[in-house]
């Protein structure tokens, strides 16, 4: 990744320096969000963060209004949304049951066209996957703060209106930044409202579910299932209740693998710092105040 | 079903009376075709039969030129395209991997977009399929006996092509009649043609495929794996060797489930028995010669 960013930064025009005499910084570890402070130590002329994460949790206590700060959201959303639809299509079709089976079983699952499927946030993950489910003639419905109508959404509705859509929700996913405000907000109250053969699949970040209303409603039924690419606690450990519940899919956060997230990733900082060079407006920027 | 039928029929203005009197005969019974011969002994005025299924082995014996046939094809279509896009994704995110497993592991998996489709067969399977793999921008590839271009597909070529196109297939879906021809046409032979990552992914019949040399090539790993809708012997016997493949998939025959089905067939029917009441054209006509 380091090596990639490097060329990167050099075919958008810019020069490599050491961190101390930067103007822009591209921070190309994901794993080491802790070596921050002693990095930019000294980088007097920095004015400028590219973060590598779609959602900027690791880095959110560095953040501050001083420096201007660009992140990944969005980049990764064609990848997230191939994801999204495969764990849809397996909830309907019950491929996470056929793949635990050892023996011939009965016909189980129902069509994915025509439902009702309702989208929490409508961000990059939305946009990219709403073509993905035109074909199948869904009636989609996109949750989201702005309440602005995002192109391909049957329904766009704000955030205050979420307890009135899912009671009319087949499949509810999740692809939000995690915030103060969106952290536990769907809990058993708002599983509740879900028709109890509604499938929750997310994509978004563990924190937006209370795991143990979640873990209560897959064992009462009281939802039909549970397909998860993110956890809380992520990972999740080994003997947590999730892994063996029969309704409940869980895949270890693939929703961009390191090799099409790269790949995703590096014309998108390539594009950000020609832009930085040129003066002109960045990509993908972080509220500071908004926390995404 | 029977009852669904007999409304469907009434519907089209055709009138319900007993066999022997029956100028048309729509079976109801998909599980007993064996009934067939002492149904129609006598019917000296039947010149049409509706038969309920997509692909008409059971029914195979039975077939003679003094009657005109109709089937299914096609009109399960949809279902199955759905079904069939499920299984694709469920391949390139790994799913039925991550269903089995009882412990966080790293990302594996791969992007469908831009990946590379053969499907075998340009019936109805194939006709719904395009559509749907339209948004990921795929190259697709159909092999059909009559090579004339399916719309949606990047290519259409003849089956003698077949081998040619292996090589450059990431993902081979089986969607055409079981025949003579097409019996173990998937063998050892044209399995060692495709990539070593390819995937075949079978919501056809079993009988395409050489199930021995299949096990041969998903435990060599000489391709990446099977999603299988179908097996042979179907239903797939307790302990045989594909349960317990980590590369293999299996569905229990869920291509179209009796619930979509029966919700597909009746309008179906309804249109055929309209359009025998009026002498036209009758819809899914079977070619005694060819079997489908």
């Amino acid at each position: 990744m380091y090596e990639a960013m490097c060329s990167a930064v050099k075919r958008a025009g810019a020069e490599l320096v050491d961190p101390v005499d930067a103007e822009g910084l591209v921070w190309a570890d994901p794993a080491r969000p802790d070596l921050f402070p002693s990095t930019i130590q000294g980088a007097d002329s920095l004015s400028w963060v590219q973060l590598p994460y779609a959602g900027i949790e690791p880095f959110a206590h560095h953040l501050d209004t001083r420096l201007r700060w660009t992140c990944g959201k969005g980049v990764y959303a064609p990848a997230v949304a191939e994801t999204v639809l495969a764990l849809i299509l397996a909830t309907c079709k019950n491929l996470h049951g056929y793949s635990r089976a050892s023996t011939w079983s009965g016909p189980a699952g129902r069509q994915l066209a025509n439902s009702r499927i309702t989208v929490l946030g409508g961000g990059g993950i939305a946009t990219s996957l709403l073509p993905l489910l035109a074909p199948f003639d869904c009636q989609t419905t996109v949750v989201r703060r702005s309440g602005a109508a995002l192109p391909g959404a049957d329904h766009t509705v704000t955030v205050d209106l979420l307890d009135d859509v899912l009671p009319e929700t087949d499949i509810l996913v999740l692809a939000l930044a995690l915030t103060r405000e969106t952290t536990g907000m769907i809990d058993s109250r708002r599983m509740g409202l879900l028709p109890d053969d509604a499938w929750i699949v997310n994509v978004a970040r563990g924190g937006h579910i209370v795991t143990d209303d979640l873990v209560a409603a897959l064992t009462q039924r009281s939802i039909g299932g549970a397909a998860l690419d993110v956890t809380d606690p992520e990972p999740l450990p080994d003997g947590h209740p999730l892994w063996s519940l029969p309704n409940c899919l869980i895949t270890p956060h693939i929703g961009n693998t390191p090799e099409t997230g790269l790949a995703l990733l590096l014309p998108f900082v390539e594009e950000n710092v020609r832009r930085f060079v040129e003066h002109r407006d960045l990509l993908a920027t972080v509220d500071v105040a908004l926390g995404y």
